[in-house]
């Protein structure tokens, strides 16, 4: 057998802090025990049509096994999850209830902080940009908030850590560099518990290496 | 066997439209067959600790049947997905596909209508609307131009019609008031063929109905 092969930023914006969504994946993989391999991609390979035949939107992460190719963190994650056991609950509600989370994580969570990653990054240079940035911390919080009054002192989000749980961690380490994740010790220790997993960290030290190595 | 019960805007923000995000569930369940009832939730309520117990997000839609209480529509639709015949393929690797493309409407196309909504909803009496609208439009055309490049005159996303066209549809909807939509004619027809489903029809017909009705 082969190792499936995914794409990743041949070197991250993020010079390699965990924050792009390659490191989901590989968090993934690390918890079901998959080994993999690493396409790196730069930013001009990346609206070429051979990548755009895998994901039409340009972005990291792909993942292709066999004949099978996926994009979308969410949606290969899910497929890890489905295929190997160790990321979702036998009980069939409980399944139900973990793919909820990994859809909370991405469409009720992730859009908060990408607003954020606009107004300052795409928006940055604007005269309303000192203005609005406080807003939309602000707005980026209330999502924090309502899934910080839901969680409580409770480990994980349903019981045992679940991919739901992975893509949320994944998703509040985003709010991390500025400040806001922070601000809520509840989620911050829940991420800490997160990062605190033996294969988040294989997962953090294998992008970290691969974005911080010599050789180009 | 009692139906299960799915939660609604008491009345829609879209006088009934459809772009609510109940509508998508009804769709999928009118796609497998399956009766549903619905409680309708004033704004007021969807505070209330009785719904926040259902979905710490204070959002409609949920789904209740037996001891499973979801919300987040993509969570919904594919545990409807998974556990009825019609809204996934039976090949393995297309049914990863087509749950690849939920996560893709909600992650990678549907953050752009979001941002517009909040640029023009939430922020439209600032100093800098006039200005930013137009730039936030633009952001929003990016994904849209990538899908259609997609697409291009395929039916459907995958083959035949699945659980992430119903997703990708009813996202895409979203970008129509805005006009939007009728910018791109490859994805103007792919959502007509969504809409023009019988099963669609009905969801739609349904959600009117419940929003229009003159009873409170």
């Amino acid at each position: 057998m082969t190792n499936p092969i995914i794409t990743a930023f041949d070197r991250s914006p993020d010079g390699g802090r965990g924050l792009a969504r390659d490191t989901r994946v590989r968090w993934a993989l690390e918890e079901v025990g998959q080994p993999y391999d690493v396409q790196p991609m730069t930013v001009e390979a990346l609206k070429q049509p051979a990548h755009l035949a895998r994901n039409p939107f340009g972005q990291i992460p792909t993942f292709q096994t066999g004949d099978l190719t996926l994009f979308e963190s969410g949606g290969i994650i899910l497929h890890i999850a489905l295929h190997h056991p160790g990321l979702l609950p036998a009980d069939d509600d409980a399944r139900s209830r973990a793919i909820m989370w990994m859809f909370a994580a991405v469409n009720s969570v992730e859009p908060a902080i990408l607003e954020l990653f606009n107004a300052r990054m795409l928006e940055g240079d604007k005269s309303w940009a000192a203005e609005r940035v406080p807003i939309v911390m602000e707005r980026a919080r209330k999502p924090l908030r309502q899934l910080a009054a839901h969680l409580g002192d409770d480990e994980w989000l349903d019981g045992a850590f679940t991919a739901g749980d992975l893509m949320m961690v994944s998703v509040l380490l985003r709010f991390r560099p500025a400040g806001l994740l922070d601000e809520f010790p509840t989620l911050a220790a829940y991420v800490a518990r997160g990062e605190a997993r033996p294969a988040y960290r294989r997962a953090y030290d294998a992008q970290h290496a691969f974005n911080t190595r010599s050789e180009s």
